[in-house]
C-alpha cells in the first residue's frame, strides 16, 4: 500500500517536473529584428529623393510605378527634377497593375540590365514596391527570378530599392516582403527576405495620399490592420508588451479612419495612418512571436481568381476566420474584443464578448463602405472548391498557427465568408 | 457706421485667415527616422557575438565594460570564447564607472589607437555603452574628443560599436546618444549623433538581467519611463498614434515592474522590460514630435554633484517637474493621468485628475522602493543654488519645450523635489 502511494507520488512529481520544465521554456521566442530603412517623413519630403539616391551612390535608377496618376498629379515631374538636380540618371518603367504579375517583372529585367540600372525606385503603393523588389532580385540573377518565389532559391543579394510612398497599406516600404502573382499558374506568392529586400529609404509625404479615392484609403486601412492581426493572434506566451502596443496602433487606426471618412484632407489623420501602415508590417509588432498568416493566404486565392483588391478581400476573410477560430482558441479573441474593439465584458459570457468584438469589427468595415460577404464582393457565387484546391497546391495540407487549419477548415471559412451578416 | 462695421468684419476675417493658416500648418512635425541596429534578442544570444563581429569585418575589438561582475558571472569568458572562435582578436578595457567620465575616455584612446582597434564592443548597461561611443568618436579624431560634447565639433564618422546588454535602462543600445561627465568642469553632457553613434548590433539576453540587484532594476525602469515622458510631454499636435503606443509601453512597463518586484526571475517580464527600454529611447516614441528633455537635464545636475544613480535622481525630479507644469500646461498631464496612470476622470475637476495621476506615479516609485525626496536621496540638504548655477552654465537661460523653464522655474522644481510627499 505504501509502495503504491509512493509510486503515485513519484508519477505526480515527475509529471509536475516535466510540466514545470515546459512552462519555464514556454516564453517569448528569440528573435532578431533590424529595420534599417530610413523613413523620410512629412510635407514636401519627395523633394529629398534625388539627395537620398545620390548619397547612396545611385547612378542609374529605374523608376517603377503603376498608373499615370502620378504623372497627372505632377509627382513624377517633381521626382525626376529632384533626380536630375542631384545628377542621378533614370529610366521609367510604369504600368504595374494591382496584384503585380510575374510578367511585369519579366518584362522589366532586360530593360534594367541593358541600362545598367543600379538602384530601383518604386513610386506608389504596395504593387509597384513589390514589383520593384522582384526586379531588384531578378536583375542580378542569371536564372529565373521566380525561383525566389517558388522556394527553389534563397537570394544572397539584390539591387537596392528606394520608395516614394503614395498609398499607405501594404507596409512594403519598410518590410522585406514581396507578393507577386503568377497568372500562368494562378499563384500569388508572398516571400520575406528582410536581409536583401528592405528598402534603403522610404519617402513618406502624407499630403500625397490626400487625393486617394476613398475605396483605396479604406482597403489600405483594412490591410494594415490585417498585418497586425496576423501577428497579434499567436499562441506565444509572455508577449504582453508587443500586444499592448499592437492594440494601441489598431485602436488608433480605427479612430483615424473615422476622421478620414469625414475629412479626407486631415493631414494628421493621413500622417498617422501612413506611419501606422509602416509599423504594422516592418516587423516591430511581431517580435518574439510565432506569427499566423492564414487570413492573408486565404485572401490571396480570392484576389488571384477574382481580381478584387487585397484589402477588400481581407474585409471578407477576417471576420470569417475569427468566427471559425472563436470556437477552437477563444482567449486571444476575447482580449481583442475587449482591448481593441473596446467591448465592455462586465457580466457577459466569454463567447458573448467575442461575438460582440467580431460584430464590432464587421460594423467598422461596413462603416468604411466595405462588404463583408464574399459573393457580394466578387459579384458571383464563389467557386470555393477551386480556391481550396489552389490553396492546397500553394500551401500544403495545413495553414497557420493560432488555429492550424486543415483544408476542410479553410473550406468552412470560405463558406462563413459568404454568409449574410447582420448588424 | 457701415464702414466701421466693414472694417471690423475685415479685421475679423483677417485674423481668422491667419489663425486658419497657422492651424493648417500646426500639425505633426516632419521627421527622419532610421534605426539600423540589429537587435539579437533572447536566451543564449550572447553566443552570437563573435559571428556578429566577424560578419561586420571586425578584426581587433576593444571590449569596454564596467565592474568585474561580468567576469565573475562568466559572461566575459563566454564573449571572449565566442570572439576567439570567430577569429576576432580583442583587448579588454574595464572599470567604467556609473556616470562615465571623460577621464575614462581619455585613458582608453591611446590604447585603442596603439592596438589598431577597429570595433568597440560594450558589455553592460548605459555607462559602458556611452563610454564605448565616446571612445569610438575619439579614436579616429586627432583633436580632443570632448569637442563633440562641448558642441565645438560635429562628428562625421566613428568606429563601429556593438553591444552586449546586461542592464536595460539607458536605451543606449539602440540610440545615437551618449552622456559623459567631465569631472573637472562638473559638466554632464548628453549628445545625440544618430548617424554615427547608433550601435551596429545589440545582443539582448533577458536572462543576463536576472541577477541584477533590485535597485538597478528599479532605476532602469524609472529611466526608460522617463525617456518616454520626455517625448510624450510635447505641444506638437496630431501625434495621437505615437502617443497611444507610448502610453501602452508605459502601462506595460509598470505592470512588468510589479511582476519583477515579486519574481525577479520571471523571464518574460525581464524580456518585456528589456525590449521596452530599447523602444523607449531608439526614437520611435518621438517621431514627428518636439521633445522635451528638461527632467533629464535637471537630473544630470543632481547626479553630477551628488553621485547618485541617474534613475534614482529621475524619480525625484519627474514628479516635481510634473507638479510645476500642471499649473502652466495641464492638458497632456490630464491625458497622462487618465491613459497611463488609469485615473478615472468621472466627475472630477481637471486639476484633481492631474494631481491624482502624479500621486499615482509617486506611489509607483515608492512601490519600487525609491524615494521621491531630494534630501533623502542625497543624504544632505541640497545646494540648489549650486545646481541652478551649473544648469545655467550648461544649458543657457531656458530649458525644455512643453513648458519652457527659466532658471527661476528650475530653482522652484528643485525646491518642489525636496518637499515631503504624502501617499
Amino acid at each position: 500500500m505504501i509502495s503504491w502511494a509512493w509510486n503515485v507520488a513519484g508519477i505526480v512529481f515527475f509529471v509536475n517536473f516535466v510540466v514545470g520544465i515546459l512552462f519555464i521554456f514556454s516564453t517569448m521566442e528569440n528573435f532578431s529584428f533590424c529595420s534599417p530603412t530610413e523613413f523620410i517623413f512629412g510635407r514636401g519630403s519627395q523633394e529629398q529623393v534625388g539627395l537620398a539616391l545620390a548619397s547612396r551612390r545611385a547612378t542609374m535608377v529605374m523608376i517603377v510605378y503603376g498608373s499615370d496618376r502620378i504623372r497627372h498629379t505632377g509627382l513624377l515631374d517633381q521626382i525626376e527634377s529632384s533626380l536630375t538636380a542631384a545628377g542621378v540618371r533614370f529610366i521609367e518603367y510604369g504600368g504595374i497593375q494591382p496584384n503585380p504579375t510575374a510578367e511585369s517583372v519579366y518584362n522589366a529585367l532586360p530593360i534594367a540590365r541593358d541600362n545598367k540600372v543600379d538602384f530601383i525606385l518604386a513610386v506608389g503603393g504596395g504593387s509597384p514596391i513589390d514589383a520593384a523588389k522582384a526586379i531588384a532580385l531578378g536583375t542580378l540573377y542569371p536564372g529565373d527570378f521566380w525561383d525566389f518565389y517558388s522556394g527553389k532559391e534563397q537570394p544572397q543579394f539584390a539591387l537596392p530599392v528606394g520608395v516614394v510612398l503614395t498609398i499607405p497599406a501594404a507596409g512594403s516600404e519598410g518590410s522585406g516582403n514581396s507578393v507577386i502573382t503568377n497568372e500562368e499558374t494562378h499563384q500569388k506568392i508572398s516571400v520575406r527576405y528582410p536581409n536583401v529586400l528592405r528598402p534603403r529609404f522610404a519617402i513618406m509625404n502624407p499630403e500625397l495620399t490626400m487625393t486617394l479615392p476613398w475605396d483605396q484609403t479604406a482597403y489600405g486601412i483594412v490591410d494594415m490592420m490585417a498585418h497586425i492581426f496576423e501577428r497579434y493572434f499567436s499562441n506565444t506566451p509572455g508577449t504582453d508588451l508587443v500586444d499592448s502596443y499592437a492594440e494601441a496602433i489598431l485602436r488608433n487606426v480605427m479612430d483615424q479612419a473615422y476622421t478620414l471618412r469625414h475629412d479626407p484632407d486631415d493631414y494628421d489623420a493621413r500622417a498617422n495612418v501612413m506611419w501606422a501602415g509602416t509599423l504594422a508590417h516592418n516587423g516591430i509588432c511581431g517580435v518574439g512571436k510565432v506569427e499566423d498568416w492564414s487570413s492573408h493566404r486565404l485572401e490571396h486565392e480570392i484576389s488571384a481568381f477574382y481580381h478584387v483588391a487585397h484589402g477588400a478581400g481581407l474585409a471578407v476573410v477576417i471576420p470569417a476566420w475569427m468566427t471559425f477560430c472563436a470556437a477552437k482558441n477563444p482567449d486571444k479573441l476575447w482580449k481583442f474584443a475587449v482591448n481593441v474593439m473596446e467591448v465592455d465584458p462586465t457580466g457577459k459570457e466569454h463567447k458573448e464578448v467575442i461575438d460582440e468584438g467580431i460584430s464590432e469589427l464587421i460594423n467598422f468595415y461596413h462603416d468604411l463602405g466595405l462588404t463583408t460577404r464574399l459573393s457580394e464582393l466578387i459579384g458571383e457565387t464563389p467557386d470555393i472548391e477551386k480556391m481550396v484546391a489552389s490553396l492546397h497546391r500553394n500551401m500544403g495540407d495545413t495553414l497557420g498557427n493560432y488555429v492550424p487549419l486543415s483544408m476542410d477548415d479553410c473550406r468552412e471559412i470560405y463558406r462563413l465568408a459568404d454568409l449574410p451578416t447582420e448588424e
